[in-house]
């Protein structure tokens, strides 16, 4: 039995019964007007609505300008709005502070933020990072990069990777068996891409130095759940503006407060927080500390209708939707011959479900499954989903969905499976 | 007198006589149908054409998928899309090789690629770099981030400043004085993004060790010239997709093959060109060594039909007209009283000039001129523009122009100067 904790409760769906997502919902998104088209490839980015869509239209449009670098009235009411979404971002996602939310180009330029700009100056010989190698490559490659770099300059740190359990969260048991005096960050992914576990780390609470650093990647996350990272305890988080209705080529890093005064700058440029002295670089503030250039403006400003869209359904209605639709799937390809699922939510013994399942048949091969379901209609995603210790021969399909999916939509898909099953037997 | 050398015609105007960019081009920026809105700011960023508009829209509205990491037709033909846009590129920008272009989040970006992937590692103590410091800050504060990582290894480099020319070009004779056994880089702005002037550092050729490596930010001739990274023997050069008429969240790192061996990765993720081995992240090839992550797909989308609109113009078109407009916005102040030029063209004994001019005037500062000009209609930037050694003190006013600017503008716009400066006396 696995058991339902406080935090996972608070950050799904138990605590109250929301108004459910409306199916009308799915006329706000113009690609999924086909319904011979089954959408199930969220996790490796959402559709977008037509107020997002619009937002970044209407910047193109009609108020293209550079925030921040002019005084006339285009530039400023753009800058004003840039401020007013890092404000909102920050409210959305439980910062208690507007400058511990910066924009970056992604989850995985935010992730190498973090090793850059805390990591190459903060580590020292002998520290240890508590890692797991089958999270996405953005939250393995950059901890690996500044080993390299480090060890390049003589500085060796020692990266620890820990277990995930049969549910497809990290293994609390073997990272606190792994923590030792040299542990200087735990990073995990908040909601799995694979396997659709939910990390919240809450069993460290009190149990580990609170000097240990702790860092989640909310990629997946942020569009399903109310992610709360000062209920997380996170020093750093990191979003993906596109995996959550927004527009590509923006993420947000949060950096709790107590971190600040330890952070260099990262890609430093026009309008970045830093003076030039005899000393070096001098830090001005953040959040301008970690940002440079001009903004994927478009990108951001798509951030604030996207989080519209989250708050007028209410996320608690849209992680019950993705519960709903996880668990009618698992039902469904339970009875499939030959299906294996890979780590997570169908091995949990409670109703949790995030919108991920990721499993494989073994009559066909997962990229071979994949161009079949493509052309019945089904988008997934196969293949070794950017887990860089997979083998070659790793492949699975993962099925993920999100707030446009319906009941109907995983009924077709799980008859489809079942009839590629019966079919290859 | 300021001889017009080779390169610098061949570059701009001289050498055919194209056809005129026609005034019915400014119908295709939607932006710009208020004719009381002159819009002179076109350094910071350009307008966007319909048919940029409209790519970024279809891929929102029609074809949201994450190119490279599925097997169904919407992926797979992203990523076909992607790869044309990166062969396009290659050909539009000079490159031999289509493995030369990485895709970055911006030019900023591209210029901390070079000093994370080729300086971090390759630079040993005592090496140099020569740079101008009132370059823009993208490509002052990487250099000085760089020389600060390194300080905190023990690892001394040296940063050599150079002087610019009353013209606002790189001053190549303190270059050559300044180049030395320890020379790694010299890095130079193209088109300088407040004077105006254009440096090709042609002079040094076959003067200097071939194997100190050139850098170029052609953030500002992107739009405006006929760049060829070939025929400036470029070993990196970057440019910014918002300010060649592309969408904002996208750059271009030209990297020469020479070099590729000496790279390292840059903020590896999903996708990224590296492996995992016992000796640490090993390279699996170009471009994507440095690319990792989920690209801006809309953006580098953008690109295609931002190059056909210049090749459509032809750039030896856009750049006598932008050559035209700035002659006769030099001719029209010069007259006015109390104005002083900084740098550039106007300082010129020929003909040349890039679509970029900044001044002051003795009687206002540049701000409130700034605020003046705006309540006019005119919209400029004013400011330190991004120089990152500039005292707070230092404001002028810069005049940028693109294709979709008119001699009218222009001439409104010197009047409107003319009768500020009047009043003010």
């Amino acid at each position: 039995m696995h058991p339902v904790r406080p935090e996972l409760a608070a950050a799904s769906v138990i605590r109250h019964a929301p108004t459910p997502v409306p199916s009308s919902i799915r006329a706000r998104f113009p690609a999924l007007t086909d319904p011979a088209v089954v959408y199930l490839d969220s996790a490796a980015t959402t559709q977008k609505p037509d107020t997002v869509i619009a937002a970044v239209a209407d910047y193109h449009r009609a108020h293209t300008a550079n925030a921040g670098r002019g005084t006339y009235s285009w530039a400023t009411a753009l800058s004003a709005r840039i401020d007013a979404v890092r404000t909102r971002a920050a409210g959305f996602l439980g910062a208690r502070h507007s400058d511990e939310i910066v924009f970056t180009s992604g989850a995985t330029a935010a992730l190498g933020a973090i090793a850059h700009s805390w990591g190459l100056a903060e580590l020292a010989d002998g520290d240890e990072i508590l890692y797991h190698p089958a999270d996405h490559a953005a939250n393995v490659l950059p901890w690996h990069h500044l080993r390299d770099i480090l060890a390049g300059f003589g500085r060796r740190i020692v990266l620890r990777p820990y277990l995930a359990t049969a549910t497809g969260e990290a293994d609390i048991d073997d990272i606190l068996a792994q923590v030792g005096p040299r542990t200087r960050l735990i990073t995990t992914s908040h909601l799995h891409h694979v396997y659709g576990g939910l990390t919240t780390l809450e069993e460290l609470h009190g149990r580990i130095d609170p000097e240990i650093l702790l860092c989640f990647d909310c990629s997946q996350s942020g569009g399903h759940l109310p992610v709360d990272v000062t209920a997380l305890r996170a020093d750093f988080a990191v979003f993906a503006g596109h995996k959550m209705f927004g527009a590509p080529g923006t993420g947000l890093l949060y950096c709790h407060r107590r971190v600040h005064d330890r952070l260099r700058p990262f890609l430093p440029g026009g309008h970045s927080g830093v003076r030039i002295t005899d000393a070096g670089l001098v830090s001005t503030g953040m959040p301008e500390l970690l940002e440079g250039g001009t903004h994927n403006i478009p990108g951001i400003l798509s951030l604030a209708p996207a989080f519209d869209l989250l708050d007028e359904l209410d996320r608690f209605a849209v992680a019950e939707h993705n519960r709903m639709l996880t668990l009618r799937l698992i039902d469904g390809l339970r009875g499939v011959p030959g299906l294996d699922f890979l780590p997570g939510p169908a091995h949990a013994g409670c109703a949790v479900g995030y919108g991920i399942v990721s499993f494989t048949l073994d009559a066909i091969s997962a990229t071979d499954l994949g161009f079949v379901l493509a052309d019945a209609g089904f988008l997934v995603r196969t293949g070794a989903h950017c887990v860089p210790s997979a083998d070659p021969g790793d492949g699975s399909v993962r099925v993920s969905t999100q707030l446009y999916n319906t009941l109907d939509e995983i009924d077709r898909f799980v008859a489809c499976v079942s009839g590629i099953a019966g079919h290859g037997r």
